[in-house]
């Protein structure tokens, strides 16, 4: 049988075998709807408040300032939808003006296309050639008009740290002169990878997944600082304070909750023993295999991440060759895949289209171990070679 | 140790045995992501892809006409807001009005009286003293510039049956004569219960929720039906052809999928032991009871909801107090609980005051059997006894 590596952590993760058995019992008799007042339901809603307690507490916030939803992408759009809504039903007048940067995950970039093309003003920054945005380009963005900051904690492609620790004091200071201005970060891929502390950062809004690290697909949270309000996007229950309706999705909000104390807990283990994988698996590479390319900062990106252009190359190829021989990479997000034009955030670092077109992803996770990186290492260079010796790419 | 009987289907239900089963493989090794190219990837695609005919079959669609959501409640909104924002795109001049009625699920209601505040007339419908909106009071309410109705199939509190072929009809022969008019139907409480197929009812849009089916919570669909365009709401992937981002909660969409293939296999039994339940029940009740009074249509609801109003009972003190003997039942919605207002859909009945408060929602369910039946009633009319004997409702 084929031995399969798993080197897609960016995309989704394995549901850690604590966080389903943490589910299991929501998934079975304490089947209750929280929402209901009798034992089922009280069941159910203690879970749910234990679960936003865990939630709360690895982001330095508090239980009343997270708030469930259905994933990373909700997060986004009710942060940035939910404020800007909420803004211009105070003051209908005003024509709000969002900055965010062209590296953001979809769910950012096209809620704020979607907000431009009903009456709001957005500021696309670039990022520089290491895949970081510049806090002075952030500054110099700034219109009197500006109401809201939207910039990713780290990177989904290539991992990059972006300063969202300076635009928050920046935020904050703006405040404390009486402005009316937010900041949202989505920190879907910082989360377990590096401390997100909302109070180092200074955020008003933070976004989450649950199934980025290790619990299941279909949750996700939002940070709500407290005095920040949205508009409900998700209408129609009171649940979580009214900004989102619709029955809690306990077993999922149970395993988020378990996963991200896991994510306290282990993080600094994980971080340290993730960064040397990719580090050694990375200089590795370069050693052997010619003609590759490092997408973004070396330094400043999370300890899991590592994305390679290889020169005269379509990643495509070379994704669907390591996959036929068992080894699960990525080209761009998966939130993209399928595409056939090359990865917009590769291109924002500057790569010409042959480079861009030729960037792989490879994630690591929590359950890799050095052997999957022996054996990655042992079928890529030859992949990448028959690649170049069939065929130049086409173009 | 109390014997509990769960009898509140209607705010959730238990995950069946064989759709947890169903769900295992995607909560542990088939972790993948479905947007992802790999093996892992479409092995979950492949999945949805399962699902989402299993759904469509039930409903006599097409499978491309099936959305996964995150629920009920997300139909809704993306339903009503999503088609109200395709439509203002298309023709900005235009002032859209909406039916819809007084019964409907917050998630439905609510949605309608937001877009009201931004730019749309909507008419809420009153329903008769036996719960069911009537077909005449739609076509009354009709203007040249209604260009959605709303109705749901079967009423969440009461269970009764609304117009809905007739409403399908109407709205098909409109638009043959080229007006361009749409009909959404909330089917929440339906599917499973009664036969629901798009083409007999004729609707473009229904909403379904997989946790009222015997599937986890944190997953619905909404039925599109082909050439119905709807404007994204939960923006950020090319998930569900662009309508709806977010990475497919797979485990749950699975979980749906198997229920619903449940559901349309068990149907017919399930609703006909159902029905002689909650009629035997019923009729035990009010025999057994003086002052009791059914809330809504006898005859014209679905199989397994009985709501009555006891005289001279607060509805939340009875239902805490069988609670306290084991019993699970509801007042109202569980989307609604908590709040001291009586019901207000067994107020549009036409109920006093003090029978409104008075409502309790008996929801049986495939779980339930004769023994909870027996169990309940040998508990329920001394509950009502004692409540009336401490003291006259306070109003």
């Amino acid at each position: 049988m084929l031995r399969r590596v798993y080197l897609d952590n960016s995309a989704t993760t394995q549901v850690a075998p604590e966080v389903l058995e943490a589910m299991m019992p929501f998934l079975t008799e304490n089947f209750g709807n929280p929402s209901s007042i009798h034992h089922f339901g009280q069941i159910a809603r203690s879970a749910v408040d234990k679960a936003r307690h865990q939630v709360a507490e690895i982001l330095n916030a508090r239980p009343n300032e997270i708030i469930f939803t259905s994933g990373g992408t909700e997060s986004n759009n009710l942060a940035i939808r939910g404020l800007i809504q909420e803004l211009i039903r105070k003051e209908p007048d005003v024509r709000p003006h969002i900055i965010t940067s062209v590296i953001e995950h979809p769910a950012v970039k096209m809620v704020c296309e979607d907000l431009e093309k009903s009456g709001c003003d957005v500021t696309f920054l670039p990022c520089h050639e290491d895949g970081v945005v510049r806090f002075e380009d952030v500054v110099a963005a700034m219109t009197d008009r500006t109401v809201l900051i939207s910039i990713m904690t780290a990177n989904n492609e290539i991992g990059t740290l972006q300063p969202v620790a300076e635009i928050g004091t920046f935020v904050r200071s703006l405040r404390n002169d009486g402005r009316k201005i937010y900041f949202h970060t989505d920190a879907v891929q910082a989360i377990g990878k590096i401390k997100v502390d909302v109070e180092e950062i200074g955020c008003d809004l933070l976004s989450l997944s649950a199934h980025k690290i290790h619990a299941p697909k279909g949750v996700g949270a939002l940070f709500v600082r407290r005095g920040t309000r949205l508009h409900p996007q998700n209408i129609g229950g009171k649940q979580e304070r009214g900004i989102r309706g619709g029955t809690d999705a306990v077993p999922q909000i149970v395993g988020l909750g378990k996963a991200a104390e896991m994510a306290g807990e282990k993080m600094h283990e994980d971080a340290e023993r993730l960064r040397q994988m990719r580090d050694r698996f990375e200089t590795a590479v370069f050693e052997m295999i010619p003609d590759t390319h490092l997408n973004g900062s070396r330094d400043r990106r999370v300890p899991n991440i590592s994305n390679i252009s290889f020169g005269s190359v379509e990643g495509e190829g070379l994704l669907i060759n390591l996959d036929m021989q068992g080894i699960a990479v990525s080209t761009g997000s998966a939130c993209s895949s399928g595409s056939l034009e090359p990865s917009p955030i590769i291109r924002a670092l500057g790569r010409e289209d042959q480079l861009a077109r030729g960037a792989i992803r490879f994630s690591f996770g929590r359950y890799n171990g050095d052997e999957d990186v022996e054996h990655t290492l042992a079928i890529l260079p030859r992949a990448v070679e028959t690649l170049r010796s069939l065929a130049p790419p086409k173009r």
